[in-house]
């Protein structure tokens, strides 16, 4: 049995170093064909930032040969080697790997099938010359020696809070202090980039703190560490709103990021070769002239109203899911909420849980998954705390979901779906019979897709699907056709007595939310932002392969997107801050195939 | 080469498991003088709660017999075994070591020489029943499902602040919210053990923040770490005072702990089986009735003033070090500085490179250390990135630091120092050729066993010993005999011009302080506070062997004192937790060898 192990495992290690060697021959030959017959027919190469100052997947052989001849000479790749003992399951060789470039270093993760490549991901994880200050590298904190005229820490930080954005422009502008601008801000602070992050909330963490009172994250606390600070084996799997909220300010403070609260960006126009934003800080209007702007206006940042007829008449309480202060004043009242995703589902509880009539009006099929069993299918092997018991760490658990292209994503993800199915048929089959409308995405490929295509259609149930399976949520169906004073219409003519409505309606597209500040032809220029060009609902074609827009150039000089879950933004924020950090430092960053504008929406 | 590390390290395991095999046998038959006649001549059983519930240690086979005999029945220890592969080095045999009790399960650290124990530490490491839900049982954060009058995360939170103190009263009461009460806060936190801190000044960290500006922590970050939230990769080596105040300002927020600001303890007084405390808070007298009453006012709550003639005559500026407000106003100006410890020569530094004209007083001998030799032979093998880099864990370094017994302490430290003393040998040259009294302690052993025995007397240079060799910093030498209007008069009849005096002159004992809030008569009862006894200066014998009073019972029931540096507050406040815990869930908690109070100080 041992045997068999190792000589699998060396095996796994002869395979592994032979074709790194012969990669590595063949781009030091700069033989783009040589490198490319080194991957299979079906085969993908993600590369983040080290060798396209891109994030793009190359499909095939085809692909492969066209990234190389593109970049080889500027890239100058070097010493391809394995960093751990490769490891076999299942035909399926897998290696971790790290390498050189002109630039940096980079590391990734390769997977081969029969000697050819199947999949590889390769990652820029940082520049020469300008390597994050952390552990060995830490700073020391106070210059020991005698010095005229010391600064102090306090006197630094609080100079530079003062000067940045008045006296001192910074670098890198980031719009919106939620999770993204915070973990981005971190990074960018690390590799020493004068940064501003501007907010239109007071304090960070109030993006979570203001939403329902119910809320706690639907992420476990294995996927949403942010950068450098784990939470410590003390926090809650779940994190509550307020919870997470005072976390990100404590963040904030502590990786000393320059944050400007209460701050509303009014517009941003492109001036020589960076940028004039204009902001208002507590009343007073400041113009900022960074290089680079970065937009982290979140997913949540345009609620979304239908336009029904009679609104105006409706004589009850009516208002956007993300206005809903809670539960506690419509005890006995009638509550219409419209929509089916998570938030209806968590304030339709909510509601319940605090004695309200409850009508859940579904509008069309939603995705449901049970918290505990997503937790163990869909995530257990790489964000829990069997996967930390098993030494996994969490940049190894981002990186091995980066290296699965999103092109082969569904075949990855469709059988996790179908055995979340088959576990919880019974529970599927009481939501069927209560008449609520499932589905598992257009392809049956679940969750996760369904947020990388369209960022909506799913509900990961924490507690209120019981109650619509159980009747005490009432459930509708139909489009909502009118508002009297005090009734939702339907499309089938039901009528819903209503003292309260809210809309838990969805947002409008990221790319909207920029027009609001970059302006409605720059937003066209860049396009739809997020969506993989699927084909499926909410994802109108042509394939990218790569979220759109996402941490990478845009079709606009120095713009940029920034956002994701926690965990999206704690991974990506680190190749974002690099390109970032390498143009500030005039390093080349010749683009290999920016992608093309296809929407303007 | 290999096979005799292997056969080294097989014959090491072979003499842990056979000495561990013995010593369970003994302890199973309850024969205290088989389990005894298994240590050396010179031996040493360290016990922290796991036997005693106290902190002990144990001298020679008597000494060991004794504390068995007294112990073995209610502690029924049982399941001995290493937890790694020991270790042997120099002919001592080291093995990590494991094993449980009627109360809960235990660790320690074992060294054999020639077969015997040279020293065992046993430390209780949680209660059976009442583990910490940290890891694998860490909250949930929110409870799925659906129930009706739902309380979430921050109205529970909320109300718990708004009662308790008042309505609730607190099984813990804190006195002093600054590293150590806030390292044991959040120990009681997740132990369930309700518990309020009270602090004079307004937030957390002010107490760091309100010290001179230049200050920063003179121990590195490895060192510094606080529980469950080790300090991010990023963090400097020394901390900046200000920085080190906004990480306790958030860690206190994060662990959630009910921290009063701004609040005043006036006095305690026992009552019932309990006390009855009367505290300011903003204003409003508030008693609090807490079952336990943990004094955690730091070593630096009391500042001395020798009671000068002509003090009162001094027309410049005159303030003690902790009332210094740093040197921006004191440009060309004469400041006499009297004193010569850590704070003296930061102050002396400070106020030179702010261009004043400055006088360091030196009344006595005192012991210097570089920061970077210290860092190097002094911590470098526990604390530091190349120890982090070779596995050391925090809780294994300050478990090996814990596991040398205090009699045999100055044994290990004083060749470490040796090694410093010739390293640095031209700097001491220096030092002493400008007429600077240097010493290493009384017994050359150095600067932890100074801070251990008196807490004082010594400097860790970070620049200013470099300015007192080259004279920037003026010498004086002697007591101060006199303040004139414009001058310092030494014994010897030296005038010291002066438009600012300092007095670094140090604080008063930690008995004094309590004094101050449990009354005179409660002081002396438990006497001396910190010093292990060692008879040498300002350490009165007898020897206790510990460091006295500290993180353990005292003499008087339902009073406990906390603190030391980050480390010692940091590794204390868990045992000190346990037993707190212990006692509020009526597990039986007899103390062997309450130790003796012989000073009332």
């Amino acid at each position: 049995m041992t045997q068999t192990v190792d000589q699998k495992a060396s095996a796994a290690a002869a395979a592994a170093d032979a074709w790194l060697s012969a990669f590595q021959q063949a781009l030091t030959a700069r033989d783009a064909e040589a490198a490319a017959a080194l991957f299979a027919d079906e085969s993908y190469w993600r590369d983040i930032v080290a060798f396209t100052w891109n994030i793009t997947t190359a499909e095939g052989r085809t692909g492969v040969a066209d990234l190389l001849r593109a970049t080889l000479d500027q890239v100058d790749p070097t010493g391809f080697h394995v960093t751990e003992e490769p490891a076999e399951a299942d035909g399926v060789v897998t290696a971790w790997i790290a390498f050189e470039t002109t630039a940096g270093r980079g590391s990734g993760l390769l997977r081969l099938v029969g000697g050819k490549a199947f999949t590889l991901l390769t990652t820029l994880d940082e520049l020469k010359g300008h390597e994050e200050p952390v552990n060995g590298r830490r700073p020391k904190g106070v210059s020991h020696g005698a010095f005229r005229d010391r600064v102090t820490w306090a006197e630094s930080r609080s100079r530079e809070a003062t000067e940045l954005g008045y006296t001192v422009q910074p670098e890198v502008l980031i719009v919106g202090g939620g999770q993204g601008g915070i973990a981005l801000g971190a990074r960018l602070r690390q590799l020493g980039v004068p940064t501003l992050i501007v907010e239109r909330n007071e304090r960070p963490g109030d993006s979570w703190r203001k939403r329902y009172k119910s809320l706690a994250l639907h992420d476990p606390v294995w996927y949403d560490h942010l950068p450098y600070l784990p939470f410590p084996a003390t926090w809650p799997v779940f994190s509550p709103k307020d919870k997470i909220g005072d976390w990100l300010e404590m963040y904030a403070k502590v990786m000393e990021l320059n944050y400007w609260g209460s701050t509303t960006c009014t517009s941003a126009v492109r001036e020589g070769d960076g940028w004039a934003v204009v902001v208002h800080r507590a009343g007073q209007e400041v113009t900022l002239r960074p290089r680079q702007l970065v937009l982290a206006l979140g997913a949540s940042g345009l609620p979304v109203v239908p336009d029904i007829p009679g609104r105006e008449k409706f004589r009850g309480d009516q208002h956007h899911s993300s206005a809903h202060p809670g539960p506690d004043k419509y005890k006995g009242k009638r509550a219409v909420v419209i929509g089916s995703n998570n938030s209806a589902h968590d304030i339709c509880a909510a509601l319940w849980e605090a004695g309200a009539d409850v009508t859940m009006v579904q509008r069309s099929s939603t995705h449901v998954v049970r918290s505990e069993t997503l937790m163990d299918l869909g995530l257990g092997d790489l964000y829990s705390e069997r996967a930390v018991a098993a030494g996994m760490t969490t940049f190894k658990a981002d990186t091995i979901f980066a290296s699965l292209p999103f092109r082969f994503l569904p075949a990855v993800q469709t059988p996790v779906y179908n055995a979340i199915r088959e576990r919880d048929a019974e529970y599927y089959g009481r939501l069927e019979q209560a008449g609520f409308d499932l589905d598992f995405g257009d392809d049956e490929s679940g969750l996760f897709l369904k947020y990388l295509r369209r960022g909506s259609g799913y509900y990961i149930d924490v507690g209120a699907s019981e109650l619509v399976a159980s009747g005490d949520i009432k459930l509708a169906k139909g489009q909502v056709t009118e508002l009297t004073e005090d009734e939702v219409v339907l499309g089938d003519g039901t009528r819903l007595p209503a003292d309260l409505v809210i809309y838990a309606t969805g947002y409008g597209s990221m790319n909207q939310l920029a027009a609001g500040i970059i302006g409605q032809d720059m937003a066209d220029r860049v396009g739809k932002v997020w969506g993989l060009g699927s084909g499926t609902t909410k994802d109108p074609g042509p394939w990218e392969g790569e979220l759109r827009n996402m941490w990478k150039p845009t079709a606009a000089d120095g713009l940029w997107f920034h956002g994701g879950n926690l965990a999206l933004s704690r991974y990506y924020s680190l190749y974002l801050a690099l390109q970032l950090k390498a143009r500030m430092e005039g390093i080349p960053t010749p683009v290999y195939k920016r992608a093309e504008v296809h929407h303007t929406e």
